[in-house]
């Protein structure tokens, strides 16, 4: 980004078992309704979507009108947990449809419109429920069926920022959009194996247009490969020769405490790096924590139709480079 | 646009209904077989697109790797008809829903993307497949449902394009993202009442922003309205005391012959607008028939469940300016 723009206000919400998760206190909202208040999930999710955006315009002191552009998205088919959610706010919208990579395109996307000159303010926004991505993907939730180890469990959360010209920062400085990589993984029960090769493809093209390795940075998140796909990911750059360290770390495993609420391979969908970033991660660098992190968020771009078809598993991953100064 | 980036070159693909339309010389190619030698709607989808990008590549003189960013997007439940049709490209993707907006959302990002400076090029592509989108959207098509008048026939077809920096054009001089207009109409059989209120929006929103009018344009499109919302938007715009004239005209109405071809209100899908552009209007401006053109996508951002969960339609439309010159 030739200005980088700054990631001026964050507003996150989630619903009750991330809200007895070890990152808890990051959250601004912690829903002890999953429905929201609505009477289906769809309608849920889109309640949520709506509920942190205004929390966003509360805590950015930002009106609707302010707002240029919001680049936003979801799991739902057509993408209706941010059509729906947005529908009243009247701010131009573009829906971007990334898996779980959303949040990291949508905040990509936002930093070059304002970097571009295109608006003074946009916004980007990403939510998932869980109850309504698992009858979508899986199975009716009455069903009761049983998770396979490697499977992760879709956060029920929506994380949404405002991007500006000027601002206290974080800054957005570079972004490395991801190439599609197929691995050839089938099991949609394996979605770490099947994303772990798309963010290692990102990241490593990342370090290269940087010139800059896994030391430069006081912290790497990739969102959200779990347990399988974060430890594939560092075998990966293993092989490579490079070692991720011990700022390495992944949004499904930070948002969950995996030993004590069963989630498995750790947590997933749009709603987890999109929570963990609006929350823990944007906070901590505005308090000092942090000076130079790597946001590299990852998509499994399947269908349940697809996986029906006997179809592999494309995925990908967009690396968004935040610091806490300018340069 | 501050550098009026240039669409550099195009291609479209339709199914043989399409080509059997009064638009079929406009198009590259007319495949006979709608399955394009696949053994699902689906996968015959992502074929078309596939295809539809070696051609680009092939007009353009371009290879994928001097491509720097791909928008894409489709109807079909997660993006799937374009991120399995362009997943061997190793183009770095970011995938966009916007229902049938899709064509001109995705031209307005590659465009902000070259002028921005991120990428020498970039593309952007869009499709639909009447039978995928039909038995995702309404009935398996061996039930062969009655359609009511106001319905519109889903096009078969996909459209890609390059942007470059330099170029012979024509130019994309200006972009009005749409806000979410929902006018509170619940029949998925009537989308073209459900856009035009977007479609309204945006446009005006576009002629208020240049102070243009129609008068200024020598061809203003939308896609796609059809006969219902194609005469709803005159109408809206005859309430503003503005007449939309004889240079108006719809992608939904253009591309087939309306009292021969059993379409009712007109053609649909993302690749209606994405192929009308992608010939007849890009060909039509390259030979000089027309200099200012005013290219105006519309979405309905429903989904078969918020159908029946009893809700509305949002719909959003996005407005992109192309001119013959730069200035």
């Amino acid at each position: 980004m030739s200005s980088a723009p700054a990631v001026h206000a964050w507003a996150a919400t989630v619903g009750k078992k991330e809200g007895e998760g070890p990152l808890a206190r990051t959250f601004d909202t912690v829903s002890e309704d999953s429905f929201f208040g609505e009477k289906t999930w769809e309608k849920a999710e889109s309640a949520m979507v709506k509920a942190t955006f205004q929390t966003l315009l509360r805590k950015s002191g930002l009106a609707s009108g302010d707002i240029g552009l919001i680049f936003a998205g979801d799991l739902l088919n057509q993408c209706v947990g941010s059509s729906f959610g947005i529908r009243d706010t009247l701010v131009p919208y573009f829906g971007v449809y990334g898996a779980c990579s959303t949040m990291a395109e949508t905040l990509a996307l936002a930093a070059m419109t304002v970097d571009g000159g295109w608006a003074e303010t946009a916004a980007a926004l990403t939510s998932s429920h869980f109850c309504s991505a698992e009858r979508q993907y899986r199975m009716p939730l009455e069903y009761g069926g049983q998770r396979p180890p490697t499977s992760q469990w879709t956060v029920t959360g929506c994380g949404a920022l405002a991007v500006t010209r000027d601002g206290p920062g974080p800054y957005v400085t570079h972004v490395t959009p991801g190439r599609i990589i197929d691995a050839g993984i089938k099991d949609a029960n394996n979605m770490g194996a099947a994303m772990a090769p798309a963010a290692h493809d990102t990241m490593k093209a990342h370090f290269a247009a940087l010139s800059s390795s896994p030391r430069d940075y006081d912290l790497m998140v990739t969102g959200d490969l779990g347990a399988v796909g974060a430890s594939i990911l560092r075998d990966l750059f293993g092989m490579d020769g490079v070692d991720l360290g011990s700022k390495y770390n992944d949004c499904g495993l930070m948002i969950f405490d995996r030993k004590g609420q069963d989630v498995h391979s750790g947590g997933s969908g749009c709603g987890c790096s999109a929570a963990v970033l609006c929350g823990y991660i944007l906070d901590g660098m505005r308090q000092g924590r942090w000076r130079r992190v790597l946001f590299t968020a990852t998509g499994a771009l399947l269908s349940p139709t697809t996986t029906l078809q006997g179809e592999s598993i494309p995925s990908v991953a967009c690396s968004v480079e935040l610091r806490a100064e300018r340069s």
